[in-house]
């Protein structure tokens, strides 16, 4: 498929989906959140050399919010190896909420059911690499710069917002501590976990990351890889199990494309290669960032999500 | 009943009980309880006219722990009124644990079901009257040293040991101000409420507030009300459904004694007048402390529990 | 108190407490139930001497209901030992609500944890003596009219429409059994716990069955014990601490005597004698019958709840 | 990779794996599983030509059991497609037991979380085409024969034993019923339910099944298509979701391969076509039945999902 009919497509499909932004709200818990623009939606899809394709609002900057979660786990594995994290984190889906303390009380002691629910991702936050909360965020930041090639910067007023508010998040953690789940300081351990939320990022950085999961934790632009297949592949396997909340399970049956959103609105996506038909397009697998601040119930884009939905049927980009 | 046969009875039941100190074991998670004597048991009793039966370790000081909760519900209900406390927090029996934060998730936002849980007695201690902790401690201390006639004093290693281990406590306040059931900043209502559990006492004093609640807010020894009798009334009650833990139904079938035990082996009981046959003792009631450290797997004291038991079998002291 | 004074003040409260059926609604779930004259409101107290003070809608009949719960412990008490029912049901109370299935799975495989909710009265009737279902019945309906002194009937309408629209309690009972929690057959202990609920009564008959329990398992009237004081005695700490579904605390805050409702509208309550000045009614104990058939959120008799508070607070008896 | 090699293969793998029945025991619930040969570990791979390829006790005839569920997920889809189904039943995936009551009580009126778990299967089975159970089985059949191209026959005692023994289940068909989310007759629900459970089956049926679900519903070796793409790609999403019970994460992030498994100790596996290099076994896909007795905590074969996790890593099998 030539790139001026993807383009093409690419800006037909935003426009048709734009109004699905009505069937949610942006997140309220903080001003950052609640004040953004509702009707906005854009997408980047980047291609295993490099290319990107943008449509709608594309030149947009949000913080990481839940997607940081992926992307934590992905990079404590990197620093400590899959047979530690696994130990300390499950890889179950739960039907529970993502902040939900009721699983830990009924089958407690058990660990954390996943790293993208909160106590799981706290959890894995807590063990980054560094002595102190600034060494692990840095250690992270550097890990993630080392993938997209460019510096990333802390949200200060969504930090800060998020801390105050922090209320549901201290109550998992100190929870988890009682559980001798958590080695870090509780206070330390929300610390990392919530600037790693309010990383600032743009749907280009996004796509680069999407891509380098998709292809195995290799990048096929700078020809290295990055992390292992191995966590690449549970990663993936996370995605589609737990990446979209309590709609995972219908995403994965819908769209069928490992991702992961954030209540602000952003939605990583990771589309592996797959045995195709020559006309489709992206045959080689791409990386894909779709950013829409009005999320829906279970807290993803709600246009972000219909986008990817069409675009997977149009391009058949379900890995089901 | 004369004095002589009273003391002498209380002695003989102190020591027929002391072996059931072997069916629990103190408090581990701080030193100071867990390093107690596990085999003390005492007891006192003060009848109105503020003669005190004692038997066993009576000369023994301990903090209040979970019985501060009793107290400073009936003090929140006297400077700010039945109403405004009602309204806060709910009167209900639960049968899950006392720090369980199960029954918010499931109801919410319900109020917590009782102030005898954790998550209700910290509610009650946050609404103290004072404009910070310590102006809500010292004026919760005035109001007991007003029923006792002398100064109490916090276990200053005991506060501190609890404030370092509560994560428990932090995660349900956390999630009590999550959920907009908590107006004071949370720290400062886990420091207030750790306070209140620190403080303490010894078995006559225990005795004479067991007094004034059976005799319904009412001093019989100064003749003076410290309290409405709707305040007591309702303490009783609370006491009955929900003073002994997850043994709180089992403890006023077999003993049915209005009681609230704590961890460090504590449990105060008020013994309301009766319609007796003039051989029993105490008909006009009595206010009971027990000690005894060594608590079992529902938090109260094990063999405290069991004296309790036969001196409501012998005297009649059951409301039931 | 004289006569005609108790009989002036019961009129007259009825009538003041007659609007709050406009709180409540006729349960739903069975025509029988659901068709009733929702404006009723009848009392009945009767003495020790079996004098009987009515007022209201005073001649009706209604089926027990839930209040076949606490009669049927007693009964199975009477008929077992206290040792033997306490073996398989505990005495403590419960937030959740009455048909829950929750704490099994929580806490399990722990017994039910008081015969005043579903799962325990389900256990509770099945282990009546008798060889099969009629036998059990016939056994519970002789020990009933051994106390009232007249024959009882099934309302044979109201127990097939509950026997077709069981669902929540087979639900329940086979939960029980898979449980090892239910000795019999599962559908006949069902039919054994719906006859009994289905069992037609009126007001003195209920009023008799009170005054019982609050003398303590004596009859006053016949002069004869008609069971232990023991079982008497826990079936008034079970009424004051589950009596009232999930809002027993509540009651026994306001209202403060033993008590137990079902979702016909009819409640049954035990006043025990109390220490009281001369010119308070009923001082030696009384039995109440109360019917009004609009039930509230928590399955209690709207009028009749608010009446009982009204008699309790004007003739003192709370027996906190 | 020539045929003598896989065979080769195989077997060898086969015994390596065999010692892995040490971890597991054979279901215990109803005679006929518990007695089985606790050692046995078989496996049959069937390619899209229709070749076999055997290894282990591959000889064996068992009951589906749980994998029946995604097969009447898939017959029903494929009756009354794929919306009407949706409508009932969700497709997320839940933390709780595969036979769990709580999310019910927690989230109700909820419809079933997914087909994979009890509720779901009840209420799916319920719902296939006919007027009563017997022509609901018969349809049922009809459809997997149409597959196998052989006739399947119940197992008439593991039939009765489950019948009898199933008072879980009936608990679970009850709460529906009460929750007006099953129209069928609870009775008549439970019997299609269990027969479906109680088909028996050979491993070589098992892997054509497999098979038809890995080529998104076509039969490649009969050159039709049985059912829907849509339908196959939303059973493989359960199967890689939900299909193992609450390893289903972890089965994914080490195997990678859709898969339901059975408490009578089989497997149904779905490999997919994939973008392989050329030494690699089946690159057009295949569909795998593995059969091992010997079921683990979570009650999936033991050594059947050890065997397929070699399998997966050798000839790189992941979806992921």
């Amino acid at each position: 498929m030539r790139s001026e009919e993807v383009y093409e497509k690419l800006k037909q499909w935003v426009e048709d989906n734009r109004s699905h932004t009505m069937l949610g709200e942006p997140a309220q818990y903080i001003p950052a959140l609640a004040n953004q623009d509702r009707d906005q939606l854009g997408i980047c899809i980047m291609d295993i050399d490099g290319d990107t394709y943008m449509a709608g609002e594309s030149d947009v900057t949000f913080t990481l919010q839940s997607i940081s979660k992926i992307i934590s786990f992905v990079a404590l594995c990197h620093f400590k190896g899959l047979d530690f994290v696994l130990d300390k984190v499950d890889v179950e889906p739960t039907g529970e909420s993502f902040n939900s303390i009721i699983p830990f009380e009924i089958h407690r002691p058990g660990k954390p059911f996943n790293p993208l629910i909160n106590a799981g991702a706290i959890t894995v936050a807590s063990m980054l690499p560094g002595d102190n909360v600034s060494e692990k965020f840095e250690r992270f930041l550097l890990f993630v710069e080392g993938m997209i090639g460019r510096q990333l910067e802390l949200d200060q007023e969504v930090y800060e917002s998020e801390w105050k508010t922090a209320h549901r998040n201290r109550a998992l953690a100190y929870y988890l501590k009682e559980s001798s789940l958590l080695d870090l300081d509780v206070e330390e351990a929300l610390d990392i976990y919530i600037r790693l939320c309010a990383i600032s990022i743009d749907l280009k950085d996004l796509a680069k990351i999407g891509l380098v999961i998709a292809h195995d934790g290799y990048d096929p632009i700078e020809k290295q890889q990055i992390f292992s297949s191995d966590v690449a592949r549970i990663a993936k396997v996370l995605m589609v199990t737990c990446g979209m909340y309590n709609s995972s399970g219908k995403f994965a049956a819908h769209v069928g494309i490992p991702a992961k959103s954030g209540v602000s609105g952003g939605i990583l996506a990771s589309v592996p290669p797959k045995w195709h038909s020559p006309e489709k397009a992206f045959r080689k697998g791409c990386g894909i960032a779709v950013f829409s601040p009005a999320i829906d119930a279970n807290g993803n884009s709600a246009a972000g999500t219909m986008l990817l939905r069409q675009i997977s049927e149009e391009w058949d980009f379900s890995i089901f």
